[in-house]
């Protein structure tokens, strides 16, 4: 049945169509149905709702979501139907009763996702059993070849030492991607560098870089920006490299579901699809961190390696400090002005945060076969050649030579709060979780400069000391925050 | 925050609300977020869609759903506030960890489900759970519990011996519950019965009574109509009991996925809640049959039992044949024929119907105490007594004296094909689901009249004899429903 498209605005957060309650009956679908829809060739899956008013029999409603991935405007002609079943369920089926899942099974499962034809409850099933049968490690190269295939890929001419690094989360202020790229950029290396934004914590890589630039970079705006600097600092979001990930992430958070298998797969599969051929993954552990103690964050390691041998990628694995967070600053501003002040070499900037990237650089440029690497990173760092690399980089992503004016402009919120010591006493622990759950409560990541500054975060402290400051944009939420901080016993004091 | 209702007679198949995307903003709320929704004095959680238009910043529109749920009509008020996150998540967790849950934290997970505030993927999680990590004897008592304590409950008498009886479903044209309902009413039981729509198969019972009666009862109306004639025949959709199962079974069905423990408390919570003191389970066995065979019935069987003794209910399994369809009618109007034609004692009658539905009815007497069940059940059928109470008991459910007027109204699809031996040969096999597919694909069960009409079910079948009629109201679906007959070999015939 051929509809006219009718555009409203319409945020729905997944592919959702809205129907004229005839036309439905005369597609044979029911609410909550999906239908078909066919353009230019594709085929794609949406969810149906029902209107009586609002949408006339012969046209039909599609969320934004779909008006971007169509590319469809409103008055345009598509083609309805009602949606046959898809292959991916019986496959899924297949898995949970503990069967093994061939590439071609796996790449059937991801298409299916990419285009909308799995519902979100399927998908949690794959996730399930995924996590409660396992996955084998032939298993998890499938996957990570099937998320990698659905996508995009990028390619850079032979010559190029193309590079990527990535750390578990779950590291509060952990904002060392800026300053890792910028150096191992001056050192030569192709640095193509995707982030996430937040979804479960205070700040994603994405979310602090959006503070002073653009992160919405198409394929090609991409390729200039890394053909004129060697590197970028985009959001993954808009590339469509292994784009189910972003759905199958979506289902996996609601109920803070760590799928292992899964999260191999979906970060392998994006370094992959970003063309990097070496690869660094920090894995921080300790209490706090996704894996606990050395040992987890060891088994995990394996199974990285064992990801990216078939795919000829070098890879080095590195064990951090999980226990604090890095850095001073949570939140989108106060990460990035950490970050400005590590670049600009202030000398009362964050010496963790400094000395974990020169350490993550070093190890980035050691595997693509610099010499000397800590020490060279150390240089480029404090002769400010980094700072300038990164300026060359937000510059090219801005398509204006604004940098100063975006950097003067960076304000953390305007209400906000010292906590201090009441007497002498030790800080025994600061817990990652809570800080970030109290980043939240501030108004992070949406309120972009809301979070908190951390005066101090282990040993000793004096009375009246300064411990946090918290900042948000709304008394009540600073107020709720202080209570958070109180109640929960996010810093752990001994007096 | 205070909205305002308005109606838009919006059919969404979940609770969803839509609100501008400045209330949105202001709520802190993003597409596919669930907010909570106070209304006299219980809460809701709905999921949110955002508009720009068609809604302003100080209205809400509801789902229709939510408008029946909340009982609130256009232009009322409602509380709308950001909704904290469900308790039950963590649970559903903890079970896929490999942990037992007990009859709390069931209990916590099947109120937020009855309450929306679990969506689907975390259903799904759940269902997964309980599939891959097992449940034991007791955690299905606790999941039993739970869902017949988050929903309405039946109370009858003491002196009233209620009783019921469910069978395992799967077997095309199984009608037996309108004549073992009938025959048991008539020998004095009790019996309280509700049933559900088709949801994969061709019909459901609640279907097939529909089509000549009302079958969306009030609990008030259920117990006038029960006072009035001993029995009912209900749809279990409008009664709240055991909320949850429909919303499970919506997700449990997605990929068509069989859930034991799950299926076990739906049909024992709905029993319970039923007020049911003596149940017989059905459990048809043998290729096609949810149980394909013999050992694998007894393994359920042990199950019912173990679940049905905490609760003090008397039950009886049995074993019947499940490799074929039951009757000769499969479709709501068609499977109603064979019911009448049974009833009346019509010579022509399908036999095998007729004596599984004397068989059922006699367990059940048996079971409530009655002596000579069997030669009883039989005389009440075939005296004409169970014809009349069963023209009662509709007569009461439509408040009007016009069964006859509804029976003669009765008519099968009028487009119809028949297909004949094309020379003698022998029937071996006649497959149950794919006969529900044919049934499906000729416009059951939302065309009432389509379906099919089985002449011969298995053995010698001479040239020319009739095999099956197709029955529906599209030609082009006659055709295709002759071309899958044809392609699926629903009837393996050896010529």
């Amino acid at each position: 049945m051929r509809l006219r498209v009718k555009d409203f605005t319409f945020f729905a957060g997944r592919p959702v169509v809205i129907l004229n309650s005839l036309t439905a009956t005369k597609l044979n679908v029911f609410q909550n149905n999906r239908v078909r829809l066919d353009h230019k060739g594709k085929d794609y899956y949406a969810v149906v709702d029902i209107f009586q008013k609002g949408v006339r029999p012969e046209e039909i409603i599609l969320s934004r979501e779909l008006m971007t991935t169509l590319r469809i405007k409103e008055g345009e002609m598509i083609e309805v139907s009602i949606s046959d079943h898809s292959p991916a369920g019986k496959l899924i089926k297949k898995k949970m009763d503990g069967h093994r899942l061939t590439d071609k099974e796996f790449e059937i499962i991801i298409d299916q996702i990419v285009r909308n034809h799995v519902t979100e409850p399927e998908i949690a099933y794959f996730l399930a059993a995924q996590r409660m049968m396992g996955m084998t490690a032939q298993e998890s190269v499938n996957l990570t070849w099937a998320m990698v295939r659905t996508g995009g890929v990028l390619k850079f001419g032979a010559q190029r030492k193309v590079v990527d690094k990535h750390c578990i989360g779950g590291i509060a202020g952990n904002r060392t991607t800026p300053l890792v790229v910028s150096i191992c950029a001056c050192a030569g290396l192709t640095f193509p560098k995707t982030s996430s934004r937040a979804i479960t914590s205070a700040a994603g890589t994405a979310d602090v870089i959006e503070t002073i630039s653009n992160i919405q970079l198409s394929i090609h705006d991409l390729k200039r920006v890394i053909n004129k600097t060697g590197a970028c600092l985009a959001w993954g979001g808009s590339l469509r490299l292994a784009p189910s990930d972003d759905k199958i992430i979506q289902v996996e958070k609601l109920i803070n579901l760590d799928v292992e298998s899964q999260m191999l797969a979906s970060i392998m599969s994006k370094k992959i699809a970003a063309g990097a051929k070496y690869l660094v993954i920090d894995i921080p552990y300790g209490r706090g961190a996704k894996a606990s103690n050395l040992k987890q964050a060891k088994e995990m390691a394996k199974k990285f390696r064992e990801i990216a041998h078939p795919f000829k990628i070098k890879i080095d694995v590195v064990f951090t400090e999980g226990r604090y967070p890095i850095g001073q600053g949570v939140g989108p501003v106060l990460e990035m002005l950490d970050v400005i002040r590590v670049l600009q070499n202030t000398p009362e900037c964050p010496k963790d945060l400094k000395e974990k990237s020169i350490f993550l650089a070093g190890k980035v440029m050691k595997l693509a076969g610099i010499k000397n690497a800590r020490r060279k990173a150390r240089e480029i760092l404090e002769s400010g050649a980094a700072y300038r690399k990164f300026v060359e980089i937000i510059n090219a992503q801005n398509g204006k030579e604004d940098f100063e004016k975006r950097i003067r402009a960076l304000k953390p919120a305007k209400f906000k709060l010292t906590i201090k010591a009441v007497k002498k006493g030790k800080i025994l622990h600061l817990d990652n979780k809570k800080i970030n759950t109290l980043c939240r409560i501030l108004g992070t990541p949406e309120t972009r400069s809301a979070g908190i500054f951390l005066h101090k975060k282990i040993g000793r402290v004096k009375r009246d000391e300064p411990l946090i400051t918290l900042f948000s944009e709304s008394k009540t939420k600073l107020k709720e925050g202080l209570k958070y901080f109180k109640n929960e016993k996010v810093m752990e004091v001994k007096f």
